[in-house]
This record gives structure tokens, C-alpha cells and sequence, in this order.
């Protein structure tokens, strides 16, 4: 940063070009976002062409759209060109859609027409994910004549080390690797090296299972193809990588009943981080207030033994916490493929047995705690415990199943998370507690 | 499987084998898996090395034990020196320590002092991540040069597309891509093309931060360096996608008051699962009860208005719900890099403001329910919504303070997640609770 600094306040523009092309994009990338937006726009017109569009997919979205509106368009023409498709398509995803027209009408026929279409696809779908660039043999190809194309095609592609062979129809046949058509001899055919079936996923598939796909298989690229098995582009690694971090950013948020958002939360407004989070919270405190109704329905009791209110918290928070370890581990195991819903009856089993230990390991270690700390009688010592026991168990059932639950109705089974159980296993908690109280005092 | 089944049924073994080489191994694995030990054993033997080395990697841990105790010791050996030495590892780590002694005296020397050399990096490192199986250039070589060591030694390294230069005593001086060196002339030399510096991991780095180099830079592959910058070996990004998941799937647990654990949940017993969790559990059940102590130093007021007993669940459900959210962003933003100690102030600003408008909206809404729905007098409308007012910002404050806390006393946040501070948040409003009670009563 301050090296660029420096080339700048000496106007050495020609030793600055030099040192920007020895400079890795991410980087590069980082400190244009620390400039000044003049100097930026200064150092950004003097990078090469092609290290300019790398740099630019890099850079925070806030200056993509100052950098898009200031620069010409005849600029902005050529940086759309000279990016790789699925980024250009990205950009144009989060411009506000006069410029986007704006654009699309002043790129090359060719791109236009690939943009136009990847616009089409569904958000998180392969085919809003793929990149069109990627070398495609004919099956008939020697391995000299495919390293030969892919010598000349290759600069522009971005992979080259995963091909994929097709027939004369460009249906997909199989996949040969950069390694073995080099390690092959010359005159070996494609069709001899190939791996066959290849693995692939259809344009419009969800982009988490294209991420298991990829974790499963441990692949580097993964061919897309179209409803006529015709292969229409190719989804890398790296993308896949941003997906994961995404998929599970999303689920944890769920979990803690946040409205997922893509935002970064330091780029994010008060307004909107506050909208994000009221809504589950309005529905969980209206949900909480039958909790509330039920003490309200034993006011009598409770008046007779003010007692009974000093455990409310703790049959509360255990409850609440029991639920949210197997919920957590279910939502969980199913989202990394381990849970499947067919294993229901071995989960709730599981569970079942886990509730009775943790319960019996904690309604005595409270039970002990009680009769030597608290003074309240062995009746309500026994009421406690007793309930402790029984919500112990219920929530660690009600924390498995709702979660396969939501996955039988194709409800996201992160929505089931702690928040939504921790109210479910209060109220249980508290007509156990209060019924138990009746009979027992 | 059914197709493997009718193989061996019929004793076609000839076709067997045709069958299996043409097969994905991950498959193959699963298919395996799924058999009868010994027709398992049987296909597993019918392989030819390379594919059975492969199969093995991708099988579940407790058939590695089955086979490796089943087969002889000349195929033990014949299989490990076949495996990619990372793997290898793995598998060691997973068996009791006599069979590892057994195996490593059996393999031969050069693998048997590289498995040695590995299980000397600390689990989790980067050293323990790595494999050796990569292609080293010299810097003054020629494309041309650098082609034909690849053709040669190719076959055996795990991943060919990028290789690395050093001088002549293997330090570190840059990185080539396959493409590059495919792309260029062939008297061109390496020193040339290559990228230099090369973004670049010490053995002894923590597995998280070389995943997320992987993530900023966009690599497929990231050489790991002694400390004397010789390189040692590379990291390969399908090995980073499973660290990714394996970190994330920690978190969560953490996050959920748990034990993390890297077994599968239903490979896991129920003792070790009940283990797993009971410490927090009891840690938080603790907690609570001074939760309870507080209610019962209210004891006399609470006789006199029992009614304020109806209103402690939604108080206490919110306020965690509250703390829980803001807790789980400031994590998530922590753990993905976006987050960071000196933003502090910052996010300390945002919350605040957050909690306000939440509060507001929040306090409002339950303002309105209870005059219409609960006859409790304006005294008690007024204390409950004052209490949950100030609790809300509370725990927003809290929710976002501890984990920077934690992360500033190199703790991982993720433990200072909903459970901890519903806890401290449950406590912090029943106090705000009856003290504005007692004020206002």
C-alpha cells in the first residue's frame, strides 16, 4: 500500500505499472480498497487489461459500482469482456438494473448472449454458479491433437486441467484429465483414456447439492449439462469453496433465528440488522407469553408456595439448553449427509437412551444440590427433580425429531433450531412442573 | 452392488475385475461398505493396487481395522507404500498403537521415515495436512526440462498442475502452474514464468488459517515450508474443503454448549454422546440456579403480586433469544474473517443501536398484548415493558462484548455462545425485573 503510495506521489507511473503486474490480485484488490477513490481509480487504470478484471472480481461490491460508474463505457465494455462470465454475471447482479441494461447493450454480441442467458438461471442454481470457459474435446481426438487445442484455446479458459470429451453432438461421454493426456502417448485416442460416466449435475440443481457432489467425490471441476446431456459449462473448486462458507453461514444464522443475509455485518445497516432479527423475535415472544399463561393458570398454587418460583429458571435453561445439543446435532449431521431421514428410529432411540442418562446424571446432581443449599422441603425437592427428569428426556426427543420433521415437510430442518424448541420444551416444562406440584403438595 | 453381487455369485471373477477398475472408487467404497465382510474382503483383494489404495481411503474407519487386521502383512505393506502418505497418516491415527507399531516396521524405509517425520507435526497443523507427493522444479530448468520430470515422476505425485520451483538448495523461489508451462515456449525457463513470492504455510500453522489462505487466494494447492524455507510438502484444496467442514461442524457444536466431537452422530455410542454433553449442561444448570436465587430473594414481593411470576418466561425467553442472535453474528462474522479485535468499537456502536430499535419495537408490541389481553394493572404493564426494554439492549451488548472478549483473551469465541449468555442475560433481567417492581409497586 504505501509502496504504491510512493510510486504515486513520485509520478514514477511506468516503475508503478511494473510493480503492479508483479503483484498478487488479492492483494492488490486489498489495498485499492484502502486508497483514496482518485488514487484508486488512477493505479486501476494502469493495470493491464487482464489483471484489471481479476482485480476488479476481488474488490468490496460498493466500489464495483463507483469504479463502473466513473470509468468510460468503453472501458467498462472491455473489462465485462475480459472477465470470466460467472463473475461478469455476479457484477451484474448487484448493479441496479438501468445500468445493468446499460451495460449488456454496449458488451460484444457474444458476451451479451451468455450473459442473457446465465441472467435466466435461478439464483443458487449450477447454472448461476458454472463459467463457460472450459476446453471441450471430441472423444475421436488423439491426446496430441487435444494438447495441441488445448495449447491454443487454453490462455482463455479457466481450467485446463479437467477436459471433457463429447461425441459430434456435444453430448458429454466422459472426462480426461490434463495429466493423463500428458502422460498418455501422442497417439492414444481420448476415448481410451477417458473416465466414464462423468459426474455431473443438471443447470438447474441447488447449489448445496452441487457442493456435496464435489465434497463427496473430492473433485477439482464438475461438468454442467443441459436437459439433452449436452454440456453447457463447468463448475470449479473454488466456487464451491465460497458455497460451503455461505451454506453454512446461512444455517447458523437460521439456527439462532436470524433472517439469513449475504451481507457482510460490518457493511450491514442498523435498520436492516434490526429487520433481520425482529421478526423471529416477535413470533418467539408472542410463543413465549403461553408459557406465561400457564404460570398464570396455577397463580393459586404459586401464592401458596412462592417457592415453586425460585426453580423456574433452572427447569427453563436446562430444558432450553438439553434441546438445543440434540437439535444442533441432528440439523447438523443431516446437513454434512452423516443423518439421513430413514435413520429416524435410530436417532429417536439414541436419544431416548441419552435423555435418560444426562437425566439422571442431572436431576441428582440437582436433588443433592437442593437438599443441602436450598431449605424448601423434601415435597418440592421431589417435584423438582422429578420434572427435571421428565423434561430432560422430552427435550432431547422433541430436539431430534423436530428437525427430521421439517426435513419430511422440505422445511429447512436449521429453522428447528434452539430458539423454536428452547419455547416448545419451557411450556412442557412448566405444566410437568405445576401438575407434578398438584399431586404432590 | 447388486451387479457385484451376480459377479461373484456366478465366480466370474475374470469379469469381476473388468467391472471394478472401471468403477468411481467413492462408489466402489460405498458399495463395500454395504456388503458382507468376507464377499467384501474378497472383492477388496480382486483389485488391482493402485484402486485398492484408492477404495481404502474412502472406506469407514471401522472396516480400515477390519481389513488391516484381516489381510497379510505383505499386503498391509504392499497397500500403505501404495497410499498417498497423508493418508497413510490418517489411517495410523485411527488404529491402536501396536498395530501402527506392527505396520510401520513392515512398510518399507523410505515410507516408513516419511510416516515417522508425520506424525511428529502436531495434530490439526498444517505439517499433518500435507503430503509429499509433489513435483519440484528447479528454477533454472526449461519448459521443456520441467515437461519431461513431469511426464516422468507424474504418475505418482497427487496433484501435477501446480509445481513449485526452488534454487538449488530447495528453497522456496516460486510457483508454475502445468498451464504456463504448457502455454509457453519450450526454451523458456521456469524462473521466468514462475510467480514469485509463493503464498506459502510453515509446518507448525493451525489448519484453520491455512483454510483460509486457501478461501482469500483462491488456490488449488499451497506448498508448506520448513523453517528454513525449504519446502517440505503441499497442501491440495480437497483436504482444505473437509478442514472447512470439520472447523464449521466444531463451531456449531461449541456454539450449542457441546463437546465437539469428529465422530459421525450415529457412529458415536450413547455414552460417549451423553459424555459429550453433561459437563456444559451441569456448568449451565449451576448457573441458572442463582437465577433462582434471585427470584427467591424476592420472595415477599412475589407473594403480594404473583402475577409478575406469569411474565418472567417471556422476559427470560427474549432476552436470550436476543443475546443469542447477536452473539451468533459477531462468531460467524469472527470465524469468517469478516469480524476483527479492533472493530470493536464499531460493532459495540452498531449493537447498541440495534438493540434500541429492537427494544422499542419489541416493547411495544408486548405493550399493547398485555393491556389487551392481561388484566394486570398499569403498574405491572409498565414494569414489564421498562424491564424488557433494558434487557434487550442488554443482551445485544453482551451478545456482541463476550465473544470479542474471549477472542481478545485467545479463547474461542464460539464458546460464548446463546447458552452462556442466556444465562448471564436470564439473571442480569430478572434483577432489572424486580427492582423496577419494587420501585414502581
Amino acid at each position: 500500500m504505501s509502496s504504491l503510495h510512493q510510486f504515486l506521489h513520485h509520478g514514477n507511473y511506468s516503475a508503478l505499472q511494473a510493480h503492479l503486474v508483479e503483484m498478487n490480485p488479492v492483494d492488490l484488490a486489498r489495498d485499492l480498497e484502502q486508497m483514496e477513490r482518485g488514487e484508486m481509480l488512477m493505479v486501476f487504470r494502469l493495470m493491464p487489461k487482464d489483471l484489471a478484471a481479476a482485480v476488479f472480481t476481488y474488490l468490496d461490491s460498493s466500489l464495483h459500482r463507483h469504479i463502473v460508474e466513473t470509468i468510460t463505457a468503453q472501458e467498462v465494455r472491455e473489462l465485462i469482456d475480459e472477465m470470466f462470465i460467472d463473475d461478469a454475471v455476479d457484477l451484474l447482479e448487484e448493479l441496479p438494473s438501468n445500468m445493468v441494461r446499460a451495460i449488456i447493450n454496449n458488451t460484444s454480441p457474444e458476451t451479451r448472449s451468455l450473459i442473457n442467458s446465465f441472467l435466466k438461471y435461478p439464483e443458487n442454481s449450477a447454472g448461476s454458479l458454472m463459467t463457460v470457459e472450459f476446453v471441450g474435446l471430441f472423444e475421436t481426438m488423439t491426446c496430441q491433437q487435444a494438447l495441441a487445442i488445448i495449447r491454443k484455446s487454453g490462455v482463455d479458459k479457466e481450467t485446463i486441467y479437467t477436459c471433457y470429451a463429447t461425441d459430434q453432438s456435444r453430448h458429454l461421454t466422459g472426462a480426461v484429465s490434463l495429466r493423463s493426456i500428458l502422460l498418455n502417448d501422442n497417439d492414444c485416442l481420448i476415448s481410451e483414456i477417458m473416465h466414464a460416466p462423468v459426474i455431473c449435475v443438471h443447470t438447474s440443481e441447488d447449489q448445496e447439492t452441487v457442493a456435496r457432489k464435489f465434497q463427496e467425490y473430492d473433485l477439482l471441476a464438475m461438468p454442467v449439462v443441459d436437459k439433452e446431456n449436452r454440456i453447457v459449462g463447468i463448475i470449479t473448486i473454488d466456487d464451491i469453496v465460497d458455497v460451503i462458507e455461505a451454506e453454512n453461514t446461512e444455517d447458523i444464522e437460521i439456527m439462532a433465528a436470524l433472517h439469513p443475509s449475504e451481507d457482510e455485518y460490518l457493511k450491514t445497516g442498523v435498520w436492516r440488522l434490526s429487520r433481520n432479527r425482529i421478526v423471529w423475535l416477535m413470533v418467539m415472544m408472542i410463543s413465549a407469553t403461553f408459557t406465561g399463561t400457564i404460570i398464570g393458570h396455577f397463580e393459586e398454587m404459586l401464592r401458596g408456595a412462592v417457592m415453586l418460583a425460585v426453580f423456574i429458571p433452572m427447569l427453563m435453561d436446562t430444558g432450553g439448553n438439553c434441546g438445543a445439543q440434540a437439535s444442533t446435532l441432528i440439523i447438523r449431521g443431516m446437513a454434512v449427509g452423516d443423518i439421513d431421514l430413514k435413520d429416524w428410529s435410530l436417532v429417536l432411540w439414541k436419544e431416548i437412551r441419552v435423555g435418560v442418562i444426562v437425566g439422571v446424571a442431572l436431576s441428582l446432581l440437582n436433588l443433592i444440590r437442593i437438599m443441602l443449599f436450598t431449605k424448601a422441603g423434601y415435597q418440592i425437592d421431589l417435584v423438582v427433580t422429578l420434572t427435571l427428569f421428565i423434561t430432560i428426556i422430552f427435550a432431547k426427543t422433541i430436539g431430534c425429531c423436530l428437525p427430521l420433521f421439517a426435513k419430511l415437510c422440505k422445511f429447512d430442518p436449521a429453522l428447528m433450531a434452539s430458539p423454536l424448541i428452547t419455547t416448545i420444551v419451557d411450556a412442557f416444562s412448566l405444566i410437568v412442573y405445576f401438575t407434578a406440584a398438584s399431586c404432590i403438595l
